[in-house]
C-alpha cells in the first residue's frame, strides 16, 4: 500500500475532535477501514495543538504529538496535510495556511470567515505552490455543495445559486411560524438549545449567511470572493404576523442567501425572503441547510441536510483530506485566480423582484386611496391586497381603543424595482397615513 | 494552455446531440468558454459515429469527422476519450467500451443497463489501464449522486440509499394522486407526453429503478453491481384509493430504490414504498428525481433535481469529461473491484419493516375477528385500521347490491416481518373472508 497521507490538525473543539475520532476510528477497524480503501491509501492523524495540551487529552483519543503552535504545526516536516479549525479571519489561522502552503502543504479548513475575507490570496497561494486548499466545511456541512459547484456543472452556467446557510436562522423562524411565537422568545429558546449563541448577532443579522454565500457565489459564478459585495439584513425584524401572512398567501419566509445573474453583474444578498410554499427550499424546517443551483438548462437542483453539528462538518473535512490522499488537486474556487472577475456590491435599489409590504394603515377616510395612489405614481401594481382584522376588533368593526387605532394591510406586488417601492413607502408615510415603519419582505420565484 | 481533451462520441440521440452542442458551444463563444477555464485545458468534440452520417448533419453542429462504427471510433488514435451514448446492456457499446480502454482511452457512459451487468468487469479494465470510467449520467441525470457517492462521505459509512429514480413512474403516481386517476389513464398520459415509451414495463414495473439502484448500492455500500441482488416490484397494481389512504394516513407511496445494511447484508429492493408525507423524498413530484443518504451519524442528506432530459444528462456527461480533462481518475466504484464485497439478494421473507395492507373484507358476521386473529397469530400488531365506506354507499349502511359485497378495510402494522404478513394473508384468504388478493405495501420510516 501507498504511504499514508500525515495529517496535523490545528483546533480540537467540536469539529476537531470529531475528525481525530474519524481519523483514528478508521485505522483501528480493519471492517470499517474504509478510508484507506476509498483512497487506496491510509489516512493518519500525526500531530495537533491546541490552547493546551489538555485539549487532547479530555477527547478521549490515542493520543499524538502535540505541537506548541499553529505555525510551526503548519510547516511540521513530518506532515503532508494541515487541517485548520480554529476559526477567525485573521491570526493564527491566517498566517498557519499561509505557511502551511507556503511550504508546499495542502490544506483543509472550515474557517469561511477567513476564506471570504482573504479566499483569493489563499488561493492564489495554493495555486502557485501547486497545493490543495479545500473547504468544503466552511458552507452547509456536510452537504457536498463546494465540490459539486467546484468539480461539477463545468460545461454550465448558472443563474442563480441560493439556499438557506445558517441553521439557527432557519430554527428561529421554523418556530416563529409554528408556535406563533416572538422572535425574542424563539431566540432564547435557540440559545438555551445551543442553537444560538450568547451574542447572537452573527448568527440572526446574517453575516454569518453572507460569508458562505460570497464562498458560493465565487465558485458559482466565477467572481472573487468578497463579503463585502453582499447587501445584508438579518431576521430580527421578522413578527409573526408576517410569517402567518405568507403562509396565508401561499409562500413561507426564509433567510436566503442568494446570488444571482443580472444586466449589472452578480447580485449578491442576504435578507428574509418570501419563497412559494411549494418550492423544495420552503420544505426546508428546522437547522437544516439546503442550497438550490438553478439556470442550466434544466430544472433546479437541491441539495439539502445538515449545515452543522460536529458529525457533519467532520464528514465534510475527512472528504476534502480524502481527496488530497487520491492526488486531487483543484483550484480552490473552480477556476485560476487570474480568471475570477472582480465582485462589487450590485445596487439593491436596481433589484428587480416582487414585494410583500405590510403597513399599519391609520383607521380614517381616504387612507387606502392614499397608499394606492403612491403606489401609483410608482408603477407599481398589486397581485394581492389583505386588510387584516385587528387584534381582538371583529371584521370590520371599530377598535374598543377608538376609531384611530392603526390595522394592519398586507400588499404583495407584481415584479417592480427596489427604488420605486422605497420611494412610494418614503412618500405613503410622509402623508401620515401609516403608524410605524413599513416591513417590507423581497419574494423570490421558483 | 495544456493540449486539449480530445473526444470522440459515439450515439446521437437526444443526450448525445446536447453533448455535441454543449461542447461546441464551449469553444465558440469566448466569453461562456467556461469549460476550459475550469478545467485548466479545452476539450474538443473530434469525431463522432452513429447510425448513419446524417444523423450527425441533421444535428446543426459544425460537422466533425464521421466514424463508421463505434469500435473504430473507440481505439482512434487522435481521441483520449470515449463516450459511449448508444445504450443497451450489450454489443456494440459493450465491445466498443472494452476496446477504449484496452487502448488506455478514458470512458463516459450514461449506460445504466450496461454498468448494471457488466459494471464490475469494465471497472475491473479501467483500473488496470489507468484510466477513467465516469458514468454520471446513469443515475438520476444532472443529480451529482455518483460523484458524491464516489468521491465524498469516504470516512463515513452509510446505513440506507433510497431514492425516486424513475421519473416516469413518479409522474404517473403524481397524477394518480393529484387527479384520483387510474393507472392506466396516467400511463396513456404519459405516454402521450413523451414521459412513458410505448412498452412501458421497463420503467413502470421497476427495472430501470433497479438497474439504478444497483450501481448506487455498490457505490454507497462497496458491493459489487448486481441488478439481479435487487427484488423488484412495480406500480402497476396500485389503485387511486391506495394513494389516496396514504395521504389520509399520513403517507406518500413512491416508487423507491431501497439499498439497506441489514444483519442479512445489504438488501437491495425496489417497490412501490409508503414514505411519511412529511420526508423531503415525500415531495418530490412529476418526473423530478431524488436521493437521500442516510446513516452517517447525522441527519440525511437529500439530493433532488432532473433525473432525464437531454440537457441535464449532457451536463453530467460533460462534467465526467471535465474530470478527465483534469486528470481525475478515481476508481469507478469508489474503491479497487478487489476490494468490493459479493453482492446477493436479499430475502425478502425475512425484510422487517411496516406494512400497508388494503383488504376487501366479505360483509358478514365475524370476517374482522377472523383477519385480527391471522394478524394476531403472526405477532402483527396494527398501528392503524381504517374501514372504508364502499363507493356510493352511506357510512355503515348496506349496499343496493345486498350485504354480502365486500368493502376496503386498511391496515397499517408495526413493524413485522414479511414471512408474518404473508403466512397471515394467506390464511385470510383462505378462510374466504375477503374478495381478491390483499395489496401490500412496504412502509419506510423516515
Amino acid at each position: 500500500m501507498v504511504a499514508p497521507l500525515k495529517v496535523g490538525l490545528a483546533g480540537l473543539g467540536t469539529v476537531g475532535g470529531a475528525v481525530a475520532r474519524l481519523l483514528q476510528q478508521q485505522d483501528s477497524n480493519a471492517l470499517a477501514n474504509t478510508l484507506a480503501v476509498r483512497c487506496g491509501r491510509p489516512i493518519e492523524l500525526v500531530a495537533v495543538t491546541a490552547r493546551a495540551k489538555s485539549e487532547m487529552d479530555a477527547l478521549g483519543i490515542r493520543p499524538v504529538r502535540f505541537v506548541s503552535s499553529p505555525a510551526a504545526l503548519a510547516t511540521d516536516p513530518e506532515i503532508d496535510a494541515f487541517v485548520e479549525l480554529m476559526g477567525g479571519e485573521g491570526d493564527p489561522a491566517k498566517s498557519a495556511i499561509e505557511a502551511a502552503l507556503g511550504a508546499g502543504k495542502s490544506v483543509v479548513t472550515a474557517n469561511k470567515a477567513l476564506l471570504a475575507r482573504h479566499g483569493v490570496a489563499l488561493a492564489a497561494l495554493a495555486e502557485r505552490s501547486g497545493c490543495a486548499l479545500n473547504f468544503e466545511a466552511a458552507v452547509a456541512g456536510a452537504i457536498p455543495v463546494v465540490k459539486t459547484l467546484r468539480e461539477g456543472f463545468a460545461g454550465n452556467t448558472f443563474e442563480r445559486v441560493y439556499g438557506i446557510l445558517n441553521g439557527t436562522c432557519n430554527y428561529i423562524l421554523s418556530r416563529m411560524e409554528g408556535e406563533k411565537l416572538s422572535f425574542a422568545d424563539c431566540l432564547r429558546e435557540a440559545q438555551k438549545l445551543g442553537y444560538a449563541e450568547a451574542d447572537p448577532t452573527f448568527d440572526v443579522e446574517g453575516f454569518d449567511t453572507a460569508q458562505k454565500l460570497a464562498i458560493l457565489a465565487s465558485l458559482a459564478f466565477g467572481v472573487q470572493v468578497d463579503p463585502d459585495a453582499v447587501y445584508v439584513e438579518g431576521i430580527s425584524s421578522l413578527a409573526p404576523e408576517d410569517l402567518e401572512a405568507a403562509a396565508e398567501l401561499g409562500y413561507r419566509i426564509k433567510l436566503l442567501g442568494v446570488a444571482v445573474r443580472t444586466e449589472q453583474g452578480i447580485e449578491q444578498r442576504v435578507h428574509p425572503t418570501m419563497v412559494p410554499l411549494d418550492s423544495p427550499i420552503a420544505r426546508v424546517m428546522g437547522v437544516t441547510n439546503a442550497v438550490s443551483l438553478d439556470g442550466a438548462g434544466f430544472p433546479p437542483i437541491t441539495l439539502v441536510g445538515p449545515g452543522a453539528g460536529g458529525a457533519a462538518t467532520a464528514s465534510a473535512v475527512v472528504t476534502d483530506l480524502a481527496d488530497i490522499a487520491r492526488g486531487v488537486r483543484a483550484m480552490p474556487f473552480g477556476r485560476s485566480v487570474a480568471q475570477l472577475a472582480g465582485s462589487r456590491r450590485a445596487p439593491m435599489q436596481r433589484h428587480e423582484g416582487g414585494y410583500y409590504i405590510r403597513l399599519q394603515a391609520v383607521d380614517r377616510p381616504g387612507t387606502f386611496a392614499t397608499i394606492a395612489r403612491h403606489l401609483a405614481d410608482e408603477q407599481i401594481s398589486l397581485e394581492s391586497i389583505v386588510q387584516r382584522r385587528r387584534n381582538g376588533a371583529p371584521h370590520g368593526g371599530s377598535d374598543p381603543d377608538g376609531a384611530q387605532s392603526p390595522a394592519p394591510v398586507i400588499l404583495i406586488t407584481y415584479a417592480t424595482t427596489e427604488d420605486a417601492v422605497r420611494k412610494a413607502l418614503r412618500e405613503i408615510k410622509n402623508r401620515g397615513v401609516i403608524a410605524g415603519n413599513p416591513q417590507v419582505i423581497r419574494i423570490e420565484k421558483n
